[in-house]
């Protein structure tokens, strides 16, 4: 539907908008696409290459942008053209040819042929003074003969447009019709309107090898002081309503095939669209102008609130089950809470003590059941939570923060245009425990007239004082705070006995406004050019608040008047989280600012990190270094930047630091042992690389703006080495795909006789494999599911999960009978074994024969076992056919 | 054929590129069209109003800059639309409906639709976000209700785009075509697909009564510091090449008539079609850019040299005519000299000693008999010049001024790619005498042998010292040079004891570089904007150089190393002559220059001085200060500049004091007694109007170039108070028509026996009246001819000239037989009768019935008779149908 960004897109994302692109070209045109066109996008991303690209059964990927420097070494050793292997768990198994071009997406110099373009047009009326044929067509052998220079083999492509271009064709066609018929009566070289495909089938013609590429293209600079990191967290709210909508979508997908499918009516349509487009390259990415942001944020908005009716009404067709009788009406009224980061809740916020229950349906779409703690926005101070068997379980009560108070009030007037009802006083944290793909009810109530018990809420705060050291943390995993704020933290584990110092801290780095330059480059949109970093210094007047629980821990500080943060300990895990909330930044000083979070250990990382490819492969990165070329260093801080959608971690000889991340952001280990992430930027200035505003965003009541606040959340944990892509992968996993609550409000107590409490969409003996998430559940026309399944590990990344996994596709469908099973491409739209067999097989410079390759990929599927291999980082696609259209309602148990 | 421009256009020129255009119209679409459409020339003219407005048949004139402060108060006052009359002569008999727009040329803000433009489109799909049809049809009114208020009627015109739009026509009526639908349907306006004729004829149909409008509108500024005056010197060489063809044109076309046009073979459609489009208002105004620049002077050239060679032959045919049978190859070889002004002239430095005569035919296009001294280089010292009945005549030689050799070697090889041969070493002067539309011829011969006698030229010349006055002048007019050249100059003209102190001088205005501005503005092509002025100092240690001889007195001064200048005074003539050689400006100062000449004298001229519309009527002008507002004066030099294509003069209680200028020039009186011409200008800074370019011209021999050197002539006169328009008249017409030589050379004299000594092409006893010009005279297809006749007087300007003319028709036809005659409108598009009849009678605000007007017009032309009266400044325009084809050849006497 795009050509989506590279940098801030997951990897589900871009399969998802990819399907929907290629099976519209498949049904309306029957065109199954064999090219990769991803001229524009700022740096190349290892997934691009093996999934977006091999794995759709593309035959080359074709693309603009690389770091100047890269260029020029390949422009000199003719090696913008290779063979990309982007993943080394399937190494040759998802190769592409793939080929940047010498000049980003331009035509060459003097052919431009826009209306208001200078390039001399091509006169051959021998009576006109600017008859100039002869010089057009030596002016165009010289630029031919200048890139073939430069190309392996005969054949060179030119790209003859760029951006803008083509808005009345005929002037480019004019042009274009003479050049090749006086270029090819000249004789010199062979012009033709051609095609990349063409442009490929040429080059594999010619039987010649290529060298190999491995990793990625990231970051990408286009000349010193232009390194565009800034994007990798551009829009950072953009970002994360992005990524929180794309989990939404795969779970309402679920939904929306447990309780049929409605081409007219609520359906995840919209949504899907709304997504699709916003991963283009100047969508998530951040690099869009102000009101086009705004228009990728309210296609979102549409799309959600039908998904969100679908997903109420999809739970209630599931909870009234019992007396289903088609469910296009169903009568219970969920209601959901989308701004619930910034507490603002009304259906958990009903006051209890009138006699009403709050049942909260909570679903998982994972394929393994989640025992977690929620939390949600309470009013009242004296609450039971019961299960869905109707046992009391523990909970706990934490004091409403007075900043998120306000946070609350203006963003409601703002996104809704009303004021809220008073804010709740609490939080109410309590574990819920949900089976795969299914949900479990929980109840709250007034806890009116009972005495106290184990289960009860109740609140444990306290300040601190600056003279002790804080201690929090109830189970395994236990911080000490320092009593200077400035000093580092005692992080232990218990259990593994790991035990490290750290200290956090925010940072900023001051835009460059690009005046002191030859060609200016200030920092901005696509950008990162700092100029000097400030550290941000805790306000030490304010004590540390603390919070204690049966549950949960927290620890708030106010680090200073725009940055609030809370340090989460979970009892039953072994993570830190910590949520921010950073904005507006000031600018009053006239000066644009990019925040960073900095997290530092004493471990030595010998320069080296490892950053995920759109949430995927991990990929080893080190400071100041190009496995490619010899880098010169011009910008120490941008040029090590990279763009991070799942985590980021270090490692040392006896540990590993990991941090996860809960959208796109910007990161780097800028010093051994350290992590940073950046996570808000305000700048004043255009980069002047397109956007032409500054990335100045602001939230307005009416006229009444202010600077954009940023929420967020991060996940720090240390593991002892080799344990941590465990934690990286399956709690990686559940923060993209959060439980999803759902509220009703009852009198009385009888839900527990008139609804389903628990339920789950997959056989309920059955649970994936620890290494294998469902990342597409989505029923097509005609009744029949799209499934694609994807093994979550790397080869050699855990000892136990880098395994071949078995999924058993009939205990995915325990209420239908499957009549087929095809296997597709990833983007669903042709048959893996048709797209395998047209697979170009191309030489790869110095490969002759025996590769050290340990490729595992699972087998094909027997239509009787219906048994799914995956090997390491394997995704399959398949579409399932089921027996009888009717068998496809889930309900007929 | 172009939109011409309206300051620096010759009156002639004007009317023959709209004749062009106007019958091209006419013959291929039968079109005559009714508007005037002038929308972007910068400032508009008197003659534009009342000859190529009112006297081509329009029915409107409609054009978009006017002055700043005049467009605000002509809106708070409603009073854009007019009803202007151009000619105090002509008067109401010349008016014409006028209407400025309120913003230039272009749409309401917001309503720009070219593909780049910004403003909303119409989004009228209301399923889409953008749906916004009530936003634009409310922008639409409330635009058109801002235009009504300030504009009479209920009538309003908007001019749907602007300079290079359209260039894709569909992004505009797209938008155009769903404003009209949606306004109309709401209804409080109504809009619709115009024309200027379908406004004028709705404005007409109201009866509203208009305000008057005389004069002009110049100079204009279309904002503080940003006066449009400095495109009246622009590119001075290309204005002296537009003028010295437009002379040659018309003399051309005479010669082209006599010996009988071809359609194929050389003739003057090439020039023609040249001159035309080179009065484009950035044409000849000097402000497009130096390629384009180049264009027109190709076009022009290639155009002379066809003429060239069809003027040769005509001439040839014509002498000779007793051996005449159909004359398309005549044996005589004529050259021309188009680089005489550097003396180089090929045939006329033939060294005479070898026994060659030169023969040199002398053509004059004017209606009367002209005696006047010539002067062409020759090498030879000693020589002897017959006239056309071999008589020897006086003559003069006077030496080539040094500076003249290396002139003439640089741009012949610039302009000619050639070395020339050795600089001849005299200009020989002679007195010519030559018949109307004739010629005369003479013949130079070396002195060989004979004595020397009162007619053998020979050489006079001394440098002064400066310690002694210098009397030059040889008749009525004498010049007492000072001995320091910084002191007054003492003019006496003994006839009618005219005598003034005057003071000639050169200074340069420094060019603006805006840097100090809000908004900046730099002085450039278009804008005349000074910083400061600087006087030039004559170089005191170079004495005069004064040559005086029979004919002619000349005294030369190097003013500084950069400005050269011969004043000369012929015996004969009551005037001074001034050649000026200046340039190259330095530039290496880093600073722009604009170059005036400024003479001075004592007179008290109360603030006013007379400057030419167009060549045509003279326009009172008043410093610091315009008639049709309260002028807020911003610019006290470039703010009181008039464009001069005629001449400039100032009079005070005895006596008038003029200058006439060989091209287009500005020029004004900044202080009383005074007069001032910009006679060239290098520029190192755009002026941000559009022509994006340095007005900074070079002249390059290969790579090596120099500034601009301008060469031209200014020539001033004091008269007695009302006796000045005689002269301005009379050779400003000779200006405009310089005697056109052709060379040929002769073994021995027997020219005399074999060819046409004297010819002219009317009746040989006739001459026209001494206010009459023929300005046209052309043969059309089908052997019909095209002739216009021009009073060359204003009411009241003259005592005895400004009277009505007559021309005897037949006696311009001596050798054929007029069938008929028919009046046309100045374009000859339609005949007169049908132009006047459907002619509006506009409403003139404040004027009941009797106007005080002495309109006077020549009444019909009788059939029989043949005579056309001409009244003050009335120009007539016939086509003359001859009794048969074969008459027309001139040579069956």
């Amino acid at each position: 539907m795009c050509m989506h960004d590279e940098a801030a897109t997951h990897y589900i994302d871009m399969i998802d908008q990819t399907t929907m692109g290629h099976r519209f070209l498949k049904e309306e045109f029957g065109v199954t696409p064999r090219i990769g066109w991803q001229i524009d996008p700022f740096g190349h991303s290892a997934v691009q290459a093996y999934l977006l690209g091999s794995e759709v059964g593309f035959d080359s990927l074709f693309f603009g942008r690389i770091d100047y420097q890269d260029r020029a070494k390949r422009k000199n050793e003719k090696s913008l053209e290779v063979i990309w292997q982007g993943s080394k768990s399937l190494g040759s198994s998802a190769q592409i040819f793939a080929g940047a071009f010498p000049e980003n997406y331009e035509p060459p110099a003097g052919f431009y042929f826009e209306v208001n373009d200078n390039s001399p047009i091509v006169q051959d009326n021998i009576d006109l003074f600017d008859y100039n044929v002869q010089d057009r067509v030596n002016d165009f052998v010289a630029a031919a003969v200048s890139q073939a220079n430069i190309t392996r083999t005969n054949h060179i492509m030119w790209t003859m447009g760029t951006d803008f271009k083509y808005q009345y064709a005929n002037s480019w066609f004019r042009q274009l019709d003479k050049l090749i018929h006086y270029v090819n009566k000249d004789g010199r070289v062979n012009a033709l309107y051609s095609t990349p495909s063409i442009y490929t089938d040429a080059k594999y013609a010619t039987k010649e090898t290529w060298p190999l590429k491995t990793d990625d293209f990231f970051p990408y600079a286009d000349r010193e002081n232009a390194y565009w990191t800034g994007y990798f967290t551009s829009r950072p709210a953009f970002k994360y309503y992005v990524r929180l909508m794309s989990g939404y979508y795969l779970a309402a997908k679920q939904l929306e095939l447990f309780k049929g499918r409605m081409n007219s009516g609520p359906n995840t349509d919209s949504l899907a669209d709304a997504l699709a487009i916003a991963q283009h390259h100047d969508g998530v990415s951040g690099t869009e102008k102000q009101h086009v942001a705004n228009d990728y944020s309210k296609r979102l908005s549409i799309g959600y609130k039908e998904a969100e009716q679908l997903v109420a009404s999809s739970l209630a067709c599931l909870v009234e089950s019992a007396s289903f009788t088609g469910c296009q009406n169903p009568v219970t009224k969920f209601q959901q809470c989308p701004l619930m980061n910034i507490s603002y809740c009304p259906p958990s916020e009903v006051d209890l003590n009138q006699g009403k229950n709050l049942v909260i349906v909570v679903y998982n779409s994972l394929g393994w059941r989640r025992n977690e703690v929620v939390r949600i926005p309470v009013s009242n101070e004296d609450v039971i939570v019961y299960d869905s068997e109707g046992k009391e379980i523990v909970s706990q009560l934490l004091p409403q923060a007075e900043v998120y108070a306000s946070l609350r009030n203006y963003h409601v007037m703002a996104y809704l245009g009303e004021t809220p009802a008073k804010a709740p006083k609490y939080w109410l944290a309590f574990t819920v425990s949900v089976p795969p793909l299914g949900f479990s009810t929980y109840r709250v109530s007034a806890a009116k007239g009972t005495v106290a018990g184990p289960t009860r809420s109740s609140v444990y705060t306290y300040q601190t004082s600056e003279t002790s050291k804080i201690e929090v943390g109830q189970g395994n995993l236990r911080l000490t705070f320092p009593p200077n704020q400035e000093k580092f933290t005692n992080y232990v584990n218990t259990r593994n006995s790991v035990e490290e110092q750290i200290k956090q801290s925010y940072l900023y780095y001051s835009g460059y406004n690009g005046t002191d330059d030859e060609v200016p480059q200030n920092s901005g949109a696509y950008v990162f050019r700092p100029n000097s970093t400030y550290l941000l210094k805790h306000e030490r007047q304010v004590p540390l608040t603390v919070m204690r629980g049966p549950l949960l821990d927290e620890v708030h500080q106010q680090i200073n008047p725009w940055i609030y943060q809370i340090t989460r300990l979970q009892k039953e895990k072994e993570h830190v989280e910590v949520e921010f909330t950073v904005g507006p930044i000031p600018i009053d000083d006239g000066i644009g600012k990019e925040v960073v979070t900095r997290i530092s250990t004493s471990m030595e990382t010998n320069k080296s990190f490892y950053t995920d490819s759109n949430g995927r492969d991990f990929i080893k990165r080190i400071r100041d270094y190009r496995s490619d070329w010899d880098l010169e260093v011009n910008q120490p801080i941008a040029g090590n930047y990279y763009p991070i959608n799942l985590g980021i971690y270090v490692k040392d000889n006896s540990t590993e630091f990991s941090v996860l991340v809960d959208r796109s952001v910007g990161g780097s280990s800028l010093a051994d042992g350290e992590i940073e992430l950046m996570v808000h930027r305000r700048l004043l200035l255009d980069d002047s690389k397109g956007v032409a505003e500054a990335l100045n965003e602001t939230v307005c009541v009416f006229d009444d703006c202010k600077g954009l606040i940023i929420q967020g959340k991060v996940y720090y944990r240390i593991d002892p080495l080799g344990e941590g892509a465990k934690w990286r992968r399956t709690v990686g996993q559940e923060i993209y795909s959060p439980l999803l609550l759902a509220f009703s409000e009852q009198d009385g107590d009888d839900w527990i006789n008139s609804h389903i409490l628990t339920y789950s969409g997959i056989d309920s003996n059955y649970r994936l494999p620890d290494n294998v998430a469902i990342i597409t559940l989505q029923e097509l026309d005609g009744g029949k599911v799209l499934l694609r399944l994807a093994h979550l590990y790397e080869i050699d990344e855990d000892k136990d999960l880098s395994a071949m996994a078995s999924v058993e596709l009939k205990k995915l469908f325990p209420r239908k009978k499957i009549k087929e099973v095809k296997e597709m491409s990833l983007s669903a739209n042709q048959e893996r074994t048709d797209m395998e067999r047209k697979r170009l097989e191309w030489k790869v410079e110095g490969s002759f024969g025996s590769v050290d390759e340990r490729v595992l990929r699972g087998g094909l599927v027997d239509p009787e076992e219906l048994s799914v291999e995956l090997g390491p980082m394997e995704i399959r696609t398949f579409i399932v056919y089921f027996e009888s259209e009717s068998d496809i309602k889930p309900f007929d148990v």
